[in-house]
């Protein structure tokens, strides 16, 4: 499977096997960070078609080590790496935690609520304390867009984006890539792949728009129309190049022999706002159910970014049955954000 | 004291020793895993008697471990286990971390309030996505009575009973055993055990029914009729073959030569539902008092679950007093735990 | 920069690195603990000027520690460290983490919202729970003045204060201590400090005035005369020997020609007693400006204890100047843990 030496999980391994030595990331073979020039991970965007492949080989490799017995690695041992999580989550912040802790990093868990950031202390403030207490990568969920760009200025090590507002959420769009990659033969280039739901306020959507039209996919995203504000100018204006990318509300059009469909969760603070009718009126236009998904190519692949809403924005026999790769999200999460810490790690050596 | 050459700490240790190694649980010589059949443990009543000394010889092997200067083996090296309450606890979230990481497992706390599950994902899809995270063992605590039986259908690893709702919570159940024994010249047959207090909403005095009954001792429970119902008639029914096993609201009657009196914690919120009239009143009736206890047999055990409501359902100077095992029931958990997790572990190696 | 022999960052390391053996502290040289006579910090009047120092040297061997690429000693290896939180804290609680995973300890988090502390259990209880869990080593935040001396009669092994009401926060009086000697020529003796603000309330006053009047320093609490009650007539009583000890709510006496100005946290609850008109008042009659601070001696150091109220007890341009010295006291916070808890594991060797 992985070709380049530099990115088999035995040299992964090797690079920092001696516990009395500086933790070097490429043992006496050139680490793959050679070629990965970010400091930080706040967004998909700046990622060229090349660095998106490094990502998904470099993953490729922890996926090796994850399958053995015991999944650990010392690449990043001694560094220490703190999730600052504002807003709740479980998949994100443990993925990051179990990514983290089996490169041997140490970690370390601050939330809002149980913090001083409910002191009132500015995000700048916090980011500053929290490299003085010795962090080197930091992990950041914020509900504000844009919020990790100031981190990113602030902190002196490395800032991984793990979700703010509704702008961004790289490593989500990068393990979403190497599921569909790891299942379409290597390569999502002239698939067809659906993002179906919400996409005006998911940075999930807008990740992955990204990193899919970058590596060469035909992205449709379907929603209702109060839903979709200002894709489709975006999509007219042509995005940039030669990425193709189509904007609708007609769900049937969308579907047609996609090769991929994606449903994305329904906020219920949505209905409040106006922006949505009912979640039954919802479910009945846009959930993806059987009968939708017999639309698409015969085994197209299912996804969802969780936490699901089984009933609405997709149906429990959907999401539950042999076309669902929603569970290989999760695992392939784990193995995407090792490879994600590893080259931010590489790039700092 | 350990006689099986199995379950000595030594080899316990040795297990896993080359840090480059598949962690063998059993080393050169045979675990005693190769007796222990399940891969859950939900409650104690599948558990027969030579199951629950098979538990028990194993924790005696643990508390060696334990009495250590440094209380570590490599048993569960590389073993993901996930803490995930659903309802707040120190002692027991505590000591299965603490449990877990004396056995060198990777330990991820998930707390229900911090978490997605507050964005109301279904119980099964957190565990899938738990399972996916890299987690083999899964701990849980639930307010819902038999939502652990839903958890071990769903988890691909081993699901252990943290308390869920009044139904079970058996590692509980084990470290009183093992501290009744190891305090009662290792054995509670023909014993008098008195559970007193508020039998009904209590998980723990069920499943202590399943193993001190099991285990061959006499078996009382005792408190106000309204938090009795239905012990009754299982009593009268007989529970099951040759288990002792008494229903009373008579306190005198209960305590007299008693080996063990363990009391229940009482709920506040048990007064709002009409069920006891007032926590004096209470207390004046069943709390366990001085004066009450020496009824019981002179040095006569005095255990309780914790948290505890000091001067409700047990007086100070009893719970501080020489005949209190109390704090033994919190550091034998730690052992009886490491146990569990290692049998767990070693039924599924 | 180490002279004394016993103090050097090589030396603490050498103490545990046989991962087999039993964790001494000090290897074939003997460790300075045999000078440090306390089995638990829980303020700093009892220290001896020959005490601080031997602190202040053994964060110097710490920090030499958290210089290396792995900033990690095995001292600690085995031992249980809980930290029990009834307060929010990010710093304090992530810092004490953070040294005690640098010295190999296991560490436990317990806060108040999430745990059985909410259950009404007593302190008592909760510490005795802790330390049958398998901690040696107990951190406490508490909410009420003196409620550490209870748990250091309660506990079996070390309780170290992080803070209790408003009566001392031993490890942020050293850190702060560490962090002027470092910048003044390795002494504060004969140096003019200045406690800028809310007194009364504050740990860190309180426990900064032991400490820096032992050290010999001329220290100044100056803020609003209802934010200095009882310090006045503790000034005039001596406090003790030749300490030097001056309080005012002339905020140009206490400023002019000081080495030091540390600004306090002004709670905004202050308000609602009464006690303080309004912040914007505060901050135009105490708030650490640039114009107040250049009454100071050129280069003057400006340290807070964090979390920072920007604009009300210290202007923004003051706490990101040149003359801050405020993140240097985070990062010196975790070497000053580190010795804290070397020192009082090796007074139990």
């Amino acid at each position: 499977m992985v070709t380049d030496p530099g990115l088999a999980a035995e040299e992964i391994a090797a690079g920092g096997v001696a516990e009395d030595q500086h933790p070097s990331l490429g043992g006496d073979n050139p680490a793959p960070a050679g070629r990965w020039g970010h400091r930080h991970l706040l967004d998909v965007d700046v990622l060229s078609a090349e660095e998106l492949d490094l990502v998904m080989r470099t993953a490729e490799g922890m996926a090796e080590v994850l399958a053995r017995p015991i999944p650990k690695v010392p690449a990043l041992r001694g560094w220490g790496l703190t999730n600052l999580f504002y807003e709740a989550s479980t998949r994100t912040r443990v993925s990051f935690e179990v990514a983290a802790k089996n490169l041997s990093a140490d970690v370390v868990n601050v939330t809002a609520s149980a913090s001083s950031v409910t002191k009132g202390e500015s995000l700048v403030d916090t980011i500053r304390t929290i490299e003085a207490l010795g962090a080197r990568i930091l992990v950041i969920r914020h509900a504000v867009s844009g919020a990790l760009y100031l981190a990113a200025q602030t902190f002196g090590g490395s800032v991984v984006n793990a979700g703010d507002g509704w702008h961004a959420h790289p490593t989500q769009a990068l393990l979403d890539l190497y599921t569909m990659r790891s299942r379409l033969g290597g390569s999502v280039a002239g698939r067809k792949i659906v993002i179906l739901g919400d996409v005006l306020h998911s940075r999930v959507a807008r990740s992955n728009l990204w990193s899919l039209t970058a590596a060469g996919a035909d992205v449709w995203v379907c929603g209702p129309a109060t839903l979709l504000r200002g894709f489709e100018a975006w999509a007219a204006a042509g995005v940039g190049g030669s990425r193709r990318f189509t904007v609708t509300s007609d769900v049937g059009a969308a579907l047609r022999d996609a090769d991929v469909v994606m449903a994305l969760r329904i906020q219920r603070e949505r209905m409040a706002s106006g922006l949505l009718p009912s979640l039954r009126e919802y479910g009945a236009r846009f959930g993806l159910t059987r009968e939708r998904l017999d639309a698409a190519k015969p085994g197209a692949l299912v996804m969802h970014p969780g936490p699901m809403n089984e009933g609405v924005e997709i149906a429990p026999d959907v999401a539950a049955g042999s076309q669902s790769v929603i569970t290989d999200q999760v695992a392939n999460g784990v193995a995407v954000r090792m490879a994600v810490l590893y080259l931010l790690a590489g790039a700092r050596e």
